[in-house]
């Protein structure tokens, strides 16, 4: 096995490589450094959850939260998924992937175009959160990643609400971030090819809150949506 | 298996049905109109390819293109779904996700809370692109996927690149769209609450592009860059 990246104590501030988190390509822009992944996962709350269903991929775009070195997933698109976790729960075994374009990178040839992306792959092995207690601060922290500082202002979910939710657990163990950034890498003799070369910056963008109908006048915007 | 969707012939205009491309929860948000599926397609440019990987599910963001009923997959970050899918190729089966997020939905009720959004899901047995020209006119559909118009104004890749480079074709056979819109649903007795409810709107933003720094100064920006 030499030339396989073996498990080794991780430093406290990385997370250990494994076999499947040391990319076979562009391996230069991998990372496992913890700082840099909770960062790229606390800046999502939409993430693509992987599983294996009649042995065929499953992928589905579901909601997420971060606490501590746990995700937790929503389980409204995940009826599946969460099914297969159930009682007796042996865990499902998933890959969660979140990612954000950063910018597009222009070269001078079709060949050297690419993307400035983030992105976070766990692999793991999720369980449902059945604990009322940690349902519902997982709830608090699947709506405080959308916008930090909502679930103080909200109503909290009654007991019927928790039970009809349904909640992932999937510890950070097993998990690389991968990140590109930077300018274009054309071959030195594209250089002078008249195309436009550079890069477009990419970013998320909110626009001014829509209140909703019935919403009584006098409540006001709260500070933490005009921070957005 | 009375009540579980069957295959139909599907009118022109929409997508078959099958068991796994019928959700168990919010089938209402689920459509299968071809033309709202390629709107959502072409608005992407980043997907989530998952495929199965020692048992376990793996699931890598990487670049698409849409020609027609086809999907054309990036190989850089996938050497190891590509290998997989190699020669002789008996295919590889894969599940792709293009998820589009258009809104922050915020109720009064912590449970109410969600995200407008637009997704496709694709299953299917992807399979390498070993012709040279279909490789050539899918590396095209790729880049101007990102941006539209750029294949033409960049150099064209050389027979070295061309091979250099991996690409995945998947049929659009088993697809499925599935969407949320409109406003909060909060439930009558909480419309009095003091919290703040409506739709914050979520767009992609592009900033103003940054040349490369060897770019002679007198191109100037294109029309397709200056048109996104």
């Amino acid at each position: 096995m030499q030339g396989t990246p073996q498990p080794t104590s991780p430093p406290d501030d990385a997370y250990t490589r494994t076999d499947r988190t040391v990319p076979t390509r562009s391996a230069d822009r991998a990372t496992y450094d913890r700082e840099t992944v909770h960062a790229i996962l606390d800046e999502g709350y939409v993430c693509h959850l992987g599983f294996v269903r009649d042995g065929a991929p499953v992928v589905l775009p579901t909601l997420y939260g971060r606490v501590g070195e746990r995700l937790y997933l929503h389980g409204s698109t995940g009826s599946r998924p969460l099914r297969m976790a159930g009682r007796p729960d042996p865990g499902l075994p998933v890959c969660v992937t979140v990612t954000h374009v950063d910018g597009l990178v222009l070269a001078r040839s079709a060949f050297h175009h690419s993307i400035n992306y983030r992105s976070v792959v766990v692999h793991g092995t999720a369980h449902q959160v059945t604990d009322p207690e940690e349902k519902r601060s997982a709830l608090d922290a699947l709506v405080d990643h959308v916008v930090p500082g909502r679930s103080a202002d909200s109503r909290p979910a009654n007991a019927k609400e928790l039970a009809a939710t349904a909640v992932l657990r999937l510890d950070l163990g097993e998990v690389s971030a991968k990140l590109r950034t930077g300018g274009v890498n054309d071959e030195p003799e594209d250089l002078s090819l008249p195309h436009w070369a550079g890069v477009v910056p990419v970013a998320r963008h909110y626009g001014a809150p829509l209140p909703d109908a019935a919403l009584a006048p006098e409540t006001g915007l709260p500070d933490y949506l005009a921070a957005l």
